[in-house]
């Protein structure tokens, strides 16, 4: 089994961040060589300003920079369900990708976006900063929609289905996921 | 007059972000109707997970919140100086984006990057920010490159004039800012 940190990108009190990758995790087809593990970026407070240094030449300074340096090599692969914020990635995600560099090097990455019309456009975005990093994107990436009515202030409710449509597309991703970390023969 | 806010884009320790900034404003085209005021983010710690609600839609509960959006309702347009990280921009310089909205509307702005190559990358992706945030950036994008040195450790000394080579593009960039700015007859 591959151990994948399913990464939520929000950290705001009122994201349904978490909800949509527990909705994401329960597509990943049965058999799948993927052990997923939600990692909730709330417990990783790295700081802004937090390393003086640059993450690709010099060394960390926080305990906590290291910690997560550590959960980032433990994983074969992620799994970056992000919020689309003004057509771009989340500050909070771009954060805990740019504390670290060699980390990132070679693995596989799944990207999984969800917005009013998708958050298609942060998922770009992200992939760009992905193959900045030397990782290998899935070329499948999810583009979830949310209930018009949410613009108005409805509430978020996964019971009712929202995303059931892309339900396969997220199977693919996790299949081709599965295929970036097979052994090539 | 017109006040215009130059925004530092990092707050790593150990950035140069103020020393290119600094030299960006003296390139200001003598008798541009222009006032610059350098902002050091630094001073604004807007915390990642600080508003519970969408900037778009929701009020803001904290007084920092409010303050920045004063400031920036404040100021007639922007200089976005940034470093490119990861072929993105800093989560620094998202996060006081995406902590307001309707602050940036119809405003225009400048962006300057820098980066080993100048940090085109970036500053197309913040461009597209930009768009998102129905602002009205200026054509010329100056994209200053860092002395190659740099990459092995090499100290940052601007009195070496890295970026003479750019200085009329800046100008230039200058001189459509003013005329985003200037009353249409």
């Amino acid at each position: 089994m591959h151990k994948i940190l399913v990464i939520c990108g929000s950290v705001r009190p009122t994201r349904i961040c978490p909800e949509v990758a527990r909705w994401v995790m329960d597509r990943l087809p049965p058999g799948a060589p993927l052990a997923l593990e939600l990692t909730d970026l709330a417990d990783w407070p790295l700081p802004l300003d937090g390393e003086p240094g640059i993450p690709a030449r010099d060394g960390y300074t926080r305990p906590l920079t290291h910690a997560w340096s550590r959960t980032v090599v433990a994983a074969a692969g992620y799994v970056l369900v992000t919020p689309q914020y003004n057509w771009g990635y989340p500050a909070a995600l771009k954060n805990v990708l740019d504390h670290l560099y060699r980390e990132w090097a070679g693995k596989p990455a799944m990207i999984v976006s969800y917005g009013m019309r998708g958050g298609g456009k942060a998922a770009a975005q992200l992939r760009e900063v992905l193959d900045g990093l030397h990782m290998r994107p899935t070329a499948t990436m999810p583009a979830l929609t949310l209930p018009a009515a949410m613009k108005t202030g409805a509430a978020f409710d996964i019971a009712t289905g929202p995303f059931d449509a892309l339900a396969d597309t997220v199977a693919q991703a996790f299949a081709e996921l599965a295929a970036l970390l097979a052994p090539t023969a």
